[in-house]
């Protein structure tokens, strides 16, 4: 899920290897990747290198592969001038969950480093979103609050927030209106797939550069604010150069990362990004952990438990203690703290969940890679007129849920090992789809695991897996509609009977998850893990919560049952 | 769905006007429908003139729109030289439902004709599928049995009734082996999706025709012989002219529906075919009826009732008795059978459910209308290899169904209100997305209606729902597995929920399907309808079943579990 996602901090990298600086500028030449839609071009070891000019990279081991990663912090910006060089206006356009974020930690790295560069906010002149955008100094008076396309023209740089629905349908004109030789920056590499829907292809005279930030807007601009305090605290950011019309724009990129304040930026392409990032909030995200608990509520309470215990054994166990096991330990350690009884039930469900699991996470990514996926997303935003999105949260589950919550002894939640057998079948499904897919461990980890246990189940543990579901981005919220389901039955239909039928854990299977390379490569990007946890908020609090007309990420029950 | 539709036979076909056959022949130019993929073409009035210059075609009036019809019947056969005028040798390609008897039709038809035109099977030399084309005497000897493209090169007309997957893996060299000039005859528009899909276009030199009978393979063979009796006996069929190089392309598609029997025959076009029978099965016919009946018995159960008991409201009802008071009296006979206290549950549940149901059905018209379904189609049967299609009748809800059947007192069957209204509701849903998107009614009608009540919901009611999802073509399987889950949840938690709120019918939603002009419409279809019901057979049984390698639509629980 763009935008809401490992959130990260100061901690120690461990384990980055360092190379003089030199030697790796002239490692090799500004390769742009511009994979083919069947394919993402991102192979084992840095075959993706976006080299900077400006910032030196790292090469860091991530299980059998290494990656380059660049370093952020604020020591890093005295080197923004010259990355930014000849930007003498950064056009924010939007206010949504991430634009007031990155606008205000752009500006206050700007000024940090003595820069001139003005960093303007684009909105429609009617829009609500002003106000906001004017209670904290962005004005018309000082020309920091402009109307979209005037902004867009006047910009050396425009930072595109909008909604991925508005990009879909707004990018001809927004690419006719910029100047020739400025960059635009995109948050979200959907845009991509849209244009690749159309058959259109961005104008070849400006750079097209990516930063996306592993974290909702409001923990993008919590923890930068931490980082005056302790340097390096921030949400780490993956990155991509698509076009380098000016021979600066992984400069650029690295920059931009650097000066929303990412402690870490990782290689990527806009492909590999908008790829895994919609393919992952469909699986264990968020579509996959919705549809997992709503076939085990069903199968418990079917076996005898009350609604209540049933609720306990499955959602509150996945999205409290094994969620913290795995942000600690790992999957193994859920697995690893099991008795020998229950490694037993761990592994028959997890045996008898994973080839369903890959399954349907299968579907989900060839899907998401064909064009497929966007192309519904943007023809469902278009009947939202006619059948605005409906709510999840009525439902009975749910209801229990609520109650459940309220009543809460956090120390007393369950480890089913049933429970966590399935969980960590279909989180290793993810991982392995995006692995045999060729992503790089680091986008792996965080799209299949980390945004899972740091952000979204923590998330749904304090508000409840529908308040997740009914309040993320409209692209996040008709994929889960859409494949929580297919998990369910499939699970249903597959797994539990199998289960039900007697058939025991496959060896081969079971030997496969204990000894897999992710395992690693999470371990090391534990080590850029912040030490400060995102706020969550609780039942009924608005923590984080607006109601600018691109902010769907992330709106309150409250808000939107009033709307 | 293709080939699994209603069956029809002698019946008179009253209200059919029938113009004098010279002004009708020179009545309108023939007009091939080439829709663009966005719309189709086909809108009200009979807009849609397929004109053959050897049958007459008649008017008929659907509701409020008219359609131009081709009557069959054996009396017709003596036209058939006329129709099929060059044509010396038809090439039958492939052995599943379809085509043993399409090619025993079409062979036997030409015989009681006086025609030479020979009825040659094409196959792969090692297909299992030889053996039962010699059983039917179809032989190598008599060189009525080739290989598939030694049959396709020598052939005039080529009727390629080889499975989708087939077809959109082989279609390059299936039309580059083709004669100029020669007619490719489809069963099912899906061809033209998938060529859409890749941007390719039928060579120009040949004829490309459609008939679609609308039933399964053995009854279009059952019901023939029967006609051989009974003049006019056979399965209903439309069909299309996509491209006419000969100038003759009607009169051999209309000639090709009389020769396998069909007492009626439709206009549609390929695209208007495909997209109502994808549709259609993604719908009402098998999706929506698999999904709400799980939502159902779940919804039952939960409150109080015991399983065999929430089976029998649920799946016995719609299956049972709601399906013949439809097949005979409509959905408004269903309704109004109803007491007054059973007529306000009905009127609630079908207003909770309209809404979410259309929701769906256009989010699946959309799919399949933009190419998206016919493309995960193709990907999903290229994982097969990896992971087999599973089946879903090991659940607890269809093992309950096994035994409600077997202790099933037919009079018994209770005619559930709730149930009725919700789907009802999804049926209609079904019909308004069709009519809105431009189908004519004799095509709306069965992709909605007839199908369901007088092909698919029979066999479910004998055999179970979970053995006619487990046993229909790959792309329909794949649509219910797809789309079954998507109703479950949304009557789930929209309109139930609605209904315990207690939120009461609305008066405006009711009148709109108390006055729909779909009922007038299914009334004139009713009267083109067999008086001889198709066979379902029972659990266990083999009828219809074979073993072909394009005979997915229709095997056995036996054949495949030992597969």
């Amino acid at each position: 899920m763009a935008s809401v996602a490992c959130t990260a901090a100061a901690a120690q990298a461990q384990g980055v290897v360092a190379r003089p600086g030199n030697a790796l500028r002239s490692a090799a030449p500004l390769r742009v990747a511009r994979a083919g839609r069947s394919a993402v071009v991102v192979a084992a070891g840095p075959k993706l290198d976006l080299h900077s000019n400006v910032f030196p990279k790292e090469l860091v081991k991530f299980a059998e592969t290494e990656e380059y990663i660049y370093r952020g912090g604020r020591d890093k910006y005295s080197k923004l001038p010259e990355a930014f060089k000849g930007i003498k206006q950064v056009g924010v356009i939007g206010w949504g969950s991430q634009a007031p974020a990155q606008a205000q930690n752009l500006r206050d790295s700007f000024a940090e480093a003595g820069m001139d560069t003005k960093v303007v906010i684009g909105l429609r002149p009617d829009s609500p979103s002003c106000e906001e955008a004017r209670a904290v100094g962005f004005t018309e008076a000082d020309g920091t609050l402009g109307e979209v396309f005037d902004v867009i023209s006047k910009s050396d740089m425009v930072v595109l927030l909008i909604s991925d629905a508005a990009q879909a349908r707004l990018y001809p004109r927004i690419l006719a209106a910029m100047k020739p030789g400025s960059t635009l920056g995109l948050s979200h590499g959907f845009l991509l797939g849209v244009m690749q829907n159309d058959g259109a292809d961005f104008r070849k005279d400006i750079n097209v550069v990516l930063v996306a930030p592993k974290g909702m807007g409001p923990s993008v601009r919590r923890l930068y604010e931490q980082g005056k305090e302790v340097n390096g605290a921030g949400i780490n950011a993956s990155f991509a150069v698509h076009q380098d019309a000016t021979g600066t724009a992984a400069d650029i990129a690295v920059g931009w990362a650097i000066g929303v304040g990412a402690p870490f930026a990782f290689c990527t392409t806009l492909e590999s990004e908008y790829k895994s990032d919609i393919y992952g909030e469909r699986a264990v995200l968020l579509g996959a952990v919705h549809g997992i608990v709503e076939s085990l509520f069903r199968r418990y309470v079917r076996q005898g438990m009350s609604d209540e215990e049933a609720f306990k054994q499955s959602v509150e166990s996945i999205t409290g203690p094994i969620t913290r096991i795995i942000s600690r330990d790992g999957m193994l350690g859920v697995y690893n703290q099991f008795s020998d009884a229950d490694k037993k039930i761990f592994e028959q469900a997890y045996s008898a969940s994973f080839a369903p699991a890959m399954d349907i996470c299968y579907e989900i990514y060839e899907d998401v890679a064909c064009g497929n996926e966007i192309k519904s997303v943007v023809n469902a935003v278009e009947r939202f007129g006619r059948w605005p999105m409906g709510k999840i949260d009525q439902t009975h589950m749910w209801q229990v849920g609520q109650k459940v919550r309220a009543e809460r002894k956090e120390d007393q939640i369950p480890i089913n090992p049933f429970t966590a057998g399935v969980y960590i079948a279909t989180m290793m499904a993810t991982v392995q789809t995006l692995q045999e897919k060729g992503h790089p461990y680091s986008e792996i980890c965080n799209e299949s695991i980390i945004e899972a246990v740091d952000s979204l189940n923590p998330y749904m543990h304090a508000r409840g897996v529908a308040f997740m579901v009914d309040n993320c981005s409209y692209t996040a919220r008709l994929g889960s509609r859409k494949w929580a389901p297919r998990f369910d039955y499939i699970l249903d239909q597959q797994a539990y009977v199998a289960v039900d039928a007697g058939k025991q854990a496959d060896a081969e299977t079971i030997q496969a998850f204990k000894s897999h390379p992710v395992h690693g490569a999470l371990a090391e990007c534990s080590r850029m893990r912040p030490s400060v946890d995102i706020s969550v908020g609780v039942d009924g609090d608005n923590t984080g919560v607006g109601a600018g007309a691109a902010r769907t990420e992330f709106r309150s029950v409250a808000a939107t049952a009033t709307a």
